[in-house]
């Protein structure tokens, strides 16, 4: 299903799932999808940064891109497709919307600086990997160092009309989404789908603002899933606290460099992962690491009953 | 009193507090102090990143390092002393040291990259401030870009004997702290004072590393003291208890760029400060943003009754 | 005297003299700025990046103004005074308008991202030193990391009324020029001084552009008022000829970290500074780099008699 | 041929020939090759930085690699394989030595920092690509933002056997060369190649601080291959005085951004390419540039009739 600027709800980015030899473990790709489309998602993002997209060879992307289409029962699959050149780019873009994918997702390359050179950077993007493409812009300065202002976001959504959604992962960003709603109510901005990031840290208030979902991923997706439907609900205070309860776990899993081990570590011991393992190069866990995760989940069983693993 | 390796607890970072004119509130300034004090702080640093100190004139820097030291009963003062060139870092340390001020605080500048660089740098400032100054490294990466490895900071402090703490604030940064300490058991390090920054978001289990205690900001500075003595203490499921309350708070001060003006408007809210103004350039918070504040605070006044206000 | 949009030709940018064991040589600065009045520039720059500004006391700085005031013959003196805060750049700027300087020079913070940020950063600045004082926008990409388009350079010089120069020190910035200087002939953009940086490597050519004259250093500032002359005089090859000539030694000045090293070895061996000592922290030069640089003198001095020293 | 510690010479980065419509230009690309090889180069580089390499699709990179094997003469080639990935980095590096390359070149990615992040990337590199494949470390700080000290390229050069060359592009760099051969003659260092890029700027004295010879882009490569010649004969004059009279366009051609265009504008007027087209996206030259370009060719004409055209 191709993603429209009307997609809101939870897409969880999928890790991708390894044997402790290195290889693709197929067999936990396809319990993962089913995973994510058991609990309700509303999609889901591969070959995300958090998805070693960069350790995988084409035909192995590409295998993944089909495993998701296959499992998620006809939600929209989002695809990474962030390389440092155009014809990478295309390339990969036109090959997985063949197989069934419903976006791409592009983040800006790091060199870029002036608002001009970001808006110059989708209009290049979006020629090349042609106008039929639903791209979604990502937005996350703390790892790419690319700074987009409200009016920038708002110069590419109109520039483009196959931009259908912000992965909006500013930090922090709650002003950001107030300012594009005000934008999109004043008439200055079409509207399209906000989704966050961040791992969900701030989800809680950015509903509030005005998202329309999360992109982003945490070991526990359903919670991401409960907080945005108590908001959408309008149901304030439990979307607080089934969040809270979460958030010391949260926080754990949202530390840079390390957060896709402690995410990959709690999925085993969630049953959804066979194994822990990253491709080379990544970092595991250390022992500390692994008894400071174990005791966020104990203390959380106490209460999230689905937390009790 | 002069800080010493050995020193351990909450040193907050003091915001400085303005009339909404720009000038310095005096009367809050001491007040600050001397809540600080009353709450039991074993020290406080000013003139911090969150202390505005780029915004003051020199005459207004010295002054408010004389409340500080004439308000915290004789604990020891950290003075920030960061300064594009040695000359003005010089001057500024002697200064503060001859009012009473207890150790200095030096941050890389960010053009640093090399092990070396890093290196050269604190040997040159010790040199410029002089060899009877005791500092603190400031370990800042996400701010400063300047990325310390663990062996890095072994060298500064083996080589500078007036290095007397570490402000760790890298992030993540719970394997730092391991790593420094394991350095310590093996006899390869010194001790020095291990104090962590974040606005506290890993101090629960910062302390668990190692960590002495924090040299950071949160609007309710009881809290770190809190976590810090339970841990100390032992009471593992108590230090957790009351970070976790507050953690939802923690985490919304602690956005970059608009966490100083949580901190200052809840410590308005409190009574310690008359003001939550910034001096130009600054900015306030939105009416949604302290709207939020609002109910985050009326959550955590459920478990913790300081914050009813 | 006042800088105006109608300035033009070269201001030398002005090393600072010090003596082997570190202090300011003041001898040698009477007699630069004695040197840089009779080779006829039309102003000199103080205190910028290439003065050690950062390793100034206050004092001498204050001082090393009025030394340049009491030398260049009512030429005017384009102040330095970038700085992290903008209580120390209002105190620097309004001192040194009243000991006669004529206008200060601001670059932005490198932590300046979008184009927003910039055009908000120089109009606090011109709200903190006053809109009476005349000011120069610095661009230096290389260096400082901020990418200034031509087209928020508009907004800065539009915005505020004492800009009166650009300091233009992009890379490559041939276009750059042509650009603004479009701008201006559209009606877009008022008349300011375009001076050009970069030691020069590029002055044969911007001159052509466009630019008003040079400011930057380089150990024969004369080459540049030559360029200069013959470029307005419209004489293309004999700028060329003598630009050409100097250029293997110009372009080895030219090393970022080196080059102010070898302008004052130069410098000295000319006879304008005593010593070619710079402040510590600061490199020298080894006995390669001076063999390379008296074998340059020497095939330079084949071309140009000045270079016979 | 496989490329050893023991090559010198001058090694041209080729770039891409595309026709106007973006297609690669194969007959130029044979012809590029040919006239490399006939003017005496010791080698060529593809798929560099100025190869335009990120915008090339798989099976075009792997063509262009035989093109080069078919007409360099049993020259080594070496293949630029960076990559945001390890697996995208082994599959072409395995594959083009299949095709007969010599070597492979990897620059670090910009996200490096610490000397020990340097040291463990490169030891990634090597294991994902294999210790069999001779590799060239490339150190381009300017544009790459990753600082290597000399002690940080003996750590790579020491641990991994298979690297055979340093393509130094360190700005300034004439002392990390000496430091380097001072290593070297230690004994702390092995042999290995060092060839200069930056385009040449410094290559005259390059050569005398012990570099074995350039691997960089100029549009008259035969100039690059003089300098290196004279120099190893011992004729500094020589080599200074024909490396002077290019000085000018070398210069000219250096700029960021512009280079490449300047570069295929002058071989496409030599007739070594047909078109000067770059693909998409990409800068071509102003009007303004090329009658720069084409001036100083008339100029430089005068000394060297290799630029009569």
């Amino acid at each position: 299903m191709r993603l429209t600027p009307d997609a809101g709800g939870v897409f969880p980015i999928a890790p991708t799932p390894f044997t402790p030899d290195g290889a693709i473990d197929w067999t936990s790709a396809d319990r993962l999808f089913e995973f994510y489309a058991g609990i309700g998602s509303d999609g889901v993002t591969v070959l995300g940064i958090m998805g070693e997209a960069p350790k995988l060879e084409p035909d192995e992307s590409v295998e993944l891109v089909k495993r998701a289409a296959a499992k998620m029962g006809g939600k929209p699959i989002i695809v990474g497709v962030s390389a440092p050149g155009f014809a990478a780019m295309r390339s990969l873009a036109r090959q997985v919307m063949d197989l069934g994918a419903g976006a791409v997702m592009i983040a800006p390359p790091s060199s870029l600086r002036t608002d001009d050179q970001i808006v110059t950077y989708y209009a290049q993007a979006v020629e090349a990997i042609g106008t039929d493409i639903p791209f979604v812009i990502q937005d996350y300065p703390l790892t790419l160092s690319v700074v987009m202002t409200p009016a920038v976001i708002r110069r590419i959504v109109q520039d483009n009309p196959s931009c259908v959604m912000l992965k909006h992962e500013d930090w922090p960003g709650l002003e950001k989404i107030s300012t594009l709603r005000k934008f999109q109510a004043e008439g200055s901005l079409r509207k399209i789908a906000i989704l966050t990031g961040n791992g969900g840290l701030f989800l809680d208030f950015e509903m509030e603002r005005g998202a329309d979902g999360a992109n982003t991923g945490y070991a526990f997706p359903e919670l991401l899933i409960d907080v945005v439907r108590f908001s959408k609900a309008g149901q304030r205070d439990a979307a607080h606290d089934i969040f809270d309860a979460h958030l010391p776990l949260l926080r754990y899993e949202q530390q840079q460099g390390v957060g896709l081990a402690v995410r990959k570590y709690v999925m085993m011991k969630r049953g959804i992962l066979t194994s822990d393992a990253q491709r080379k190069p990544g970092a595991g866990l250390t022992a500390a690491a692994k008894a400071e995760v174990d005791y966020l989940l104990a203390r959380l069983a106490k209460h999230d009953p689905r937390a009790k693993i």
